[in-house]
């Protein structure tokens, strides 16, 4: 059928198993064809073309809640809720967005990025439905990977104990962006053996009669029994003895075992667990043979061959790859490096520092919380922790930080990953929010490095630096191509750097927006406006010297920072000022605005809210007529 | 014995049975005496008194690692480690702290207050321990309760997984701080019914060989042996699957089911999980017989009545109370309104809602991400939820305020409790982040009311409001007596309030440090410096009219706030007039420092910190001296 006809999911009802499968069909082609294009989360999706297609079969969007955690496994429900026509713009600046978004379909019932709260928004919409006295469906769609995430855990805890209807559906593709740890996985992965025994309970009754009535066997035979148990009964009971009535588990590619199952989860009470087993990049070779995980999300592709689309010419080291490296030079001669991931080995560019060493590696699954208090947990112990997180999932980490890391002063190494703006992921993954949720935390040495040879040398500051905890903030993408220097050497804590010097005005900066602050300098400069760049590699502490003699020049200073304005740096040297008793300070902020920062391509989105070459000519300029004006 | 004589716990090795028991009688009468001057955890400790002496026993701290989650069931571990001469300090200022602190003892290994950090910090140790070759054991002690919360059973899943060689104590005394809730309640619950089967997997094999070997009665049998396994194999299974070795239920006041336990675990390979039952205010009456939760933490008390010293005069209304009555109030009329909590039904005053409107009250447990999850999922249904919490237990659920409420721009009432210095608790209960933490986020309101008659109406305010995510902090402790009003009212947002007009310097100040604010103003006045107050009670948005005005005034400015400076209220008026264009005010801001807050009585905190009419006034002084000199 024409994909970009449907309006809505209706047309699936009076569908039969046959035509599904062929609809299956064209949903995979799709995606791969468009997405070779545009990339995206392909392994995910091509995993639940028929999971999606018997939810959607099965319940009534809207009115039922479907609701997709993490999100990234949304397109095949994009597409069945009228979405296919926006593919070509999936993940680009005013495009389709690449996660549920309520403001694109009425079927988008709730937004998602981050990974574990499709059981706690379920819960909600379950409590609203029942002291509404509506009747609807409420089917959260979580990972077994996203399980492992504390806030997944509390919930199912909770909905267990309430007895909630809703159904839950486990979608379990044994991989979720890394090869998932834990026990829990260990526990699917006992029920997958099990094979498709779907009514664990009965099937311990047939069990159970098949004991032979002849007492001196018995003990053996129990030993069987209990081994069966293993596996038939006891796995199925985690999730009964919290509560749920569990079913499964089931191929999440076979139409009929789907909609069997769907349908007698419909008519249990309370709340259901649907356990199904799918395989993420399915019908796309290269995808699902993948191991590593590179088949999760990707750029474009070669749809015959499966090779990535390169970049024309060769890129600079990835960020990603630049800090685990150095931090596993480092670790060849500092036995006390350990380094910690909260299940992004893979983004994290870890592999090679997990292969030199695998006893000195944690990856903790997506378990933020634990990653951070295990990190503090080694520093007690006189260790040196890296942790290596991304910026918007150190959010969820933010009372560990304080609380046991900071607070404790220990001395943990904080690698705080997609700091700024990551571009097509959006709003639920910008790095925009660390200065100002960091800055305030007393003890905490934040910093960020204005290349990658810094950056090499920020990181042996950190591992080096034994005061309490330190944190690096750096960019998704690649670093710049500088040289590397051969020997790394320490960057004393709280100091600037002048790149330029100038005497009408000066810009401090840090990180991805030196090169605006640098050509902003040479286009004043041809203005006649000499303008001082600071690389103010310091954001926490401050390089306060350096601070005060700038301010004695009393010359108007730009501070640009890509994270929000509120509390940020530019607001630290704001309250410097203040502070120190400075309080004639022509002193202009640029910044991310208060308001959250859609997906896109970086270079648009700076365009869009004016963190732009141009906008730092115009500030400087202003400041500098001012000034005179009042001189 | 003389419990002040005891330097560390390596007396207990050399002791029978008979001696410790005599020992904890005398351990439990110095808490009860102590603390019937002082206050403090006295459930909590009455109720571990074998067990950390059993502990100390056993193993050889600090050698060995004992963790106490939470921590404020320590005391007894600090008489036994040579502190008890300094109970008469008791959480006072420069006293002896409520919850370990490394900076007291070699014994406190790990500072806690936040609960459910234990098995990650745990774990972080036991990494350490294998990687250095040391031997030692590693013991965290984590109760029932904080066994909820996300980080635990991340941190559960994870040591389950690595097979890691700790002992778990399992605390189990079925209170914590509320009676808790969820399904690892009911798990344990039904393990205590078991009664003291400490080898779960053995009493199976018992069972099954008592099955009749009379064919036509297998099936009933059968049904039997399933409820049998349901509360002899299964439960501890939920451990067992999970990868540990599962030993008890024990109990907890009995030293040689402790030691016999405690012995074996030692020697069991991999993580140990030992459940141990215990009574919170075991061997106190009142304590012992309470369900209310009320003696878990508490003020003075009458050793032989059990009632509590009452304060001198009648206090004016709790804030808790203010706020969660009013929200009683209004959900009589508006059945949209449901309130979360995440395990302090007590301590937010919630009772009385909880009791007229049962099914719109939810207690989650210590499950602060997905309380706040549960919340922005009614609101996507257009509920309004009141999410009911304390300012520091916030912190554990910023990703979610940010993710999920603030990005979704829903409409969710915070609570928050407990905002600014807390006193007592100290360090880790110190509600002075929050404004820092939640200013930067976009869409949200937050306010904090000068007395609780203005509470009630900014309640109000909140829960008519329906333009996003507004929250009110409120401050620990009871109100200031003042009448409230008959009828509630909105306070339109983002307006604040002229408290006394003046002329030569102007304060923006909030909630509790009004008072102060008005006090130096007097002061002032009387010097001849005309000071106009400002209840600026609406941290964001500001009132941007009103502020405007004041600063073409061009008169001194001081901001006051509970709070950390930095990113804080007085950033946002600097940021404020940074963006106007306002370059040339005098402004001065006061607030917490950038150091964590040591506990004590909150006046001796502020003097400390100088958060002082005095130091208004000084501030005020020079301000204007300066701006006089500069005219």
């Amino acid at each position: 059928m024409d994909l970009l006809s449907i309006k809505d999911p209706s047309f699936l009802k009076g569908m039969s198993i046959k035509e599904l499968e062929v609809l299956s069909q064209e949903i995979r082609q799709f995606l791969i064809e468009k997405l070779s294009v545009t990339g995206g989360h392909i392994g995910p999706n091509l995993g639940v073309v028929e999971l999606t297609i018997a939810l959607h079969k099965c319940f009534n969007s809207p009115k039922d809640k479907i609701i997709w955690d993490v999100g990234h496994q949304s397109y095949v429900h994009k597409i069945l809720t009228g979405r296919a026509s926006q593919f070509d713009t999936l993940r680009q600046f005013k495009g389709l967005c690449g996660f549920p978004k309520r403001a694109e379909s009425e079927h988008d019932v709730w937004e998602t990025g981050h990974s574990s709260t499709s059981l706690s928004a379920a819960m909600g919409m379950a409590i609203a439905r029942d002291l509404k006295r509506e009747k609807h469906y409420v089917v959260p769609v979580i990972g077994d990977g996203a399980l492992t995430g504390g806030m997944a855990l509390e919930a199912l805890n909770h909905i267990g104990h309430e007895k909630k209807d809703m159904i839950v559906i486990l979608n379990d593709n044994e991989m979720s962006i890394a090869p998932n740890v834990g026990a829990l996985h260990n526990i699917l992965g006992q029920l997958r053996t099990a094979g498709k025994y779907q009514w664990v309970k009965d099937e311990l009754e047939v069990l159970l009669k098949k004991i032979p009535a002849v007492g001196g066997k018995l003990a053996a035979t129990a030993e069987r029994i209990k081994d069966s148990l293993k596996y038939l009964f006891i796995s199925g009971m985690f999730f009964e003895e919290l509560g749920f009535t569990y079913l499964g588990p089931v191929d999440g590619h076979h139409f009929e075992a789907l909609l069997e199952n769907l349908s007698y989860a419909k008519k249990t009470d309370g709340p259901v667990l649907l356990h199904v087993i799918t395989k993420k990049g399915k019908g796309f070779r290269p995808a699902e043979t993948d191991k590593k995980g590179t088949w999760h999300g990707t750029g474009p592709y070669k749809m015959d061959t499966g090779d990535f689309v390169k970049p024309a010419k060769k890129q600079p080291p990835a960020w990603s790859s630049l800090v685990s490296e150095t931090v596993r030079k480092l670790a060849r001669s500092d036995n006390r490096i350990v380094a910690i991931t909260p299940a992004m080995p893979v983004g994290s560019k870890l592999e090679g520092f997990a292969s030199e060493f695998p006893d000195r590696m944690y990856d903790v699954g997506i378990a933020e919380q634990h990653a951070a208090t295990v990190a503090a947990g080694l520093a007690t112990e006189n260790m040196k922790p890296f942790l290596a997180i991304y910026s918007t999932f150190l959010q969820r980490a933010y009372d560990q930080v304080v609380h046991d890391i900071c607070r404790q002063n220990l001395n943990v190494f904080i690698g705080i990953d997609r700091a700024g703006l990551v571009g097509a992921d959006g709003e639920t993954h910008q790095g925009v929010f660390d200065i100002a949720f960091l800055r305030h935390v007393p003890n905490i040495v934040l910093m960020m490095p204005k290349d990658e040879n810094e950056g090499q040398h920020m990181v042996y500051t950190a591992l080096t630096y034994d005061d309490g905890p330190i944190a690096m903030r750096f960019p998704r993408g690649n670093g710049l191509g500088v040289p590397l220097d051969q020997d790394l050497k320490a960057i004393p804590v709280g100091t600037w750097e002048v790149l330029k010097e100038g005497y009408d005005a000066a810009i401090l900066t840090f990180g991805t927006t030196i090169p605006m602050a640098l050509d902003a300098a040479q286009i004043l400069g041809k203005q006649g406006i000499s303008v001082k760049v600071i690389n103010a590699r310091f954001i926490k502490p401050l390089d306060g010297k350096m601070l005060t003699a700038l301010f004695n020049e009393n010359i108007p200073i730009l501070t640009i920072e890509e994270a929000i304005l509120q509390g940020g740096f530019g607001s630290a040297v704001l309250e410097f000022a203040q502070s120190q008793g400075f309080y004639h300070q022509y002193i202009d902020r640029m910044g991310i605005p208060d308001h959250f920062i859609e997906h896109g391509d970086v270079a648009c989105l700076l365009e869009e809210i004016g963190l732009t070459t141009e906008e730092v000519v115009k500030r400087i300029s202003i400041m500098a007529r001012k000034k005179q004006q009042r001189a």
